[in-house]
């Protein structure tokens, strides 16, 4: 009887193709097929980053998103959808497991970090070998090019999703040292708002595209209220011992 | 006129070799002098972890901590001394940078999440160039060796020092989702009191020197009361969603 083949979950880090692990190229580049989540009509971060490291012979499969147009996470219809989508996504990859075929799914950042991945993971772990490769986190690589050293000492860092309401920021901002803002996006003006109830605006920053190309770091606070921001935005608040 | 060198913090990553990234280990080669801090009489963990990379032509720096046995970080004497230290370190690396060779100073993690190259990075930043190539932090090797995704959706994750006295920590684990606990060692009673009155000691998971040689995994509650841990020993507290 043929041995199925091993679940591995790639963490490619944050962007920079350079800022792969050894052990994660190394693991990538050994597996028959690659597959990464993406956006219907787009390349997708992760294959992007992964571009350069990919070789011929491997079979890449694209995990397409159902919704072109995003339907809010608080309609029944998107976890139904959402479900549906990765319970598809994971037969396809069974397929090849089960014909003795190693899968590399390529995630953005850290696999285990916010990473849809872990969708993948808890349906498959349990029936194939699976093994994770972490990989540096997009908030890594943000402080890192801020020049904004994130904790020191005995500081207490949050991470935040930016999808919180607004009271909820503010509580957990009271009793934190250092703060990381994720899923930035739309909710910037919200971010914004809790940062200054908190006595923090004027520590902030922002970064978009940490270690990709157009990468930028601004203060949060010199921050046009009503600007965009690209999808891949950290906002960072440095602990107290980062103040200089 | 020569060019003075560039300071480099380089993250190691968590304690297998092979998670350095391609960047670091590039950067890490190419300096002639490569520095590390370390107990006097120990080979340091950042040296074990560089050991496989080093060059037999770069030249060694060992920065000894002044101290063998523990100062109280409440003892004024511990930051007096401790910053006459750091200061003396910033001279030693200045005159190689004067010199014109790039120091890499080597870091066990991430550079900028609590770790001692801050330090130096504060203290020479300003007169040199300086570059830090970000690293896979400690907590990101641990939940990836447990198995268990640390934040999924819009969890709230924590990392709280365990240094921090029980009301503080209990605190702050009320309003989170997911929890990391750094500098666990010899304060892993008042971490397991504070999870316990926070109603997390169930989910709980002790993990020792995450990807180094002697890791081990361990849900909280079966870990013998009066047993001691290692220096490299995280507590994690998995978010709502990766309670499986
Ligand atoms: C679904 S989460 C994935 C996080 C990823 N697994 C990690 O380890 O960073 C996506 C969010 O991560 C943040 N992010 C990830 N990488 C980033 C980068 N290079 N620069 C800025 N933000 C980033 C953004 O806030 C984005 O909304
Ligand atoms: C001074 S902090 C340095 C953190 C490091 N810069 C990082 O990015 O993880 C030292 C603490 O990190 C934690 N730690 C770091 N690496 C670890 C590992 N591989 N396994 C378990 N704990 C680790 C321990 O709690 C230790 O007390």
């Amino acid at each position: 009887m043929m041995a199925c083949g091993t679940l591995l979950g790639i963490g490619l880090g944050p962007g920079d193709p350079e800022l792969i692990t050894l052990k994660g190229l190394r693991r990538l580049q050994a597996a028959p097929v690659v597959a990464a989540f993406a956006k219907a009509g787009r390349t997708g971060n992760a294959w992007t980053i992964a571009e350069p490291h990919l070789l011929a012979q491997q079979t890449r499969l694209r995990l397409e998103y159902p919704f072109t147009l995003e339907v809010a996470v608080s309609d029944p219809r998107y976890h139904r959808e959402m479900n549906a989508f990765y319970d598809d996504c994971a037969r396809q990859l069974a397929a090849h497991l089960e014909a003795g075929r190693d899968v590399a799914v390529i995630c953005e950042g850290d696999p285990f970090f916010y990473g849809s991945y872990m969708y993948l993971h808890d349906r498959l772990a349990g029936r194939f070998a699976a093994e994770v490769v972490p990989g540096i986190t997009g908030m890594s690589a943000c402080w890192t090019r801020a020049d904004a050293p994130i904790t020191h000492g005995d500081d207490v860092l949050t991470v935040l999703p930016g999808t919180l309401p607004e009271a909820a920021l503010v509580e957990r901002l009271r009793v934190t040292d250092a703060a990381v803002f994720m899923k930035v996006g739309r909710n910037l003006p919200r971010i914004r708002a809790a940062l200054g109830q908190a006595g923090m605006l004027h520590r902030a920053i922002l970064v978009e595209r940490g270690s990709m190309n157009g990468e930028r770091v601004t203060p949060l606070a010199d921050w046009p209220a009503d600007q965009a921001v690209p999808y891949f935005t950290i906002v960072l608040v440095p602990g107290r011992q980062g103040v200089r």
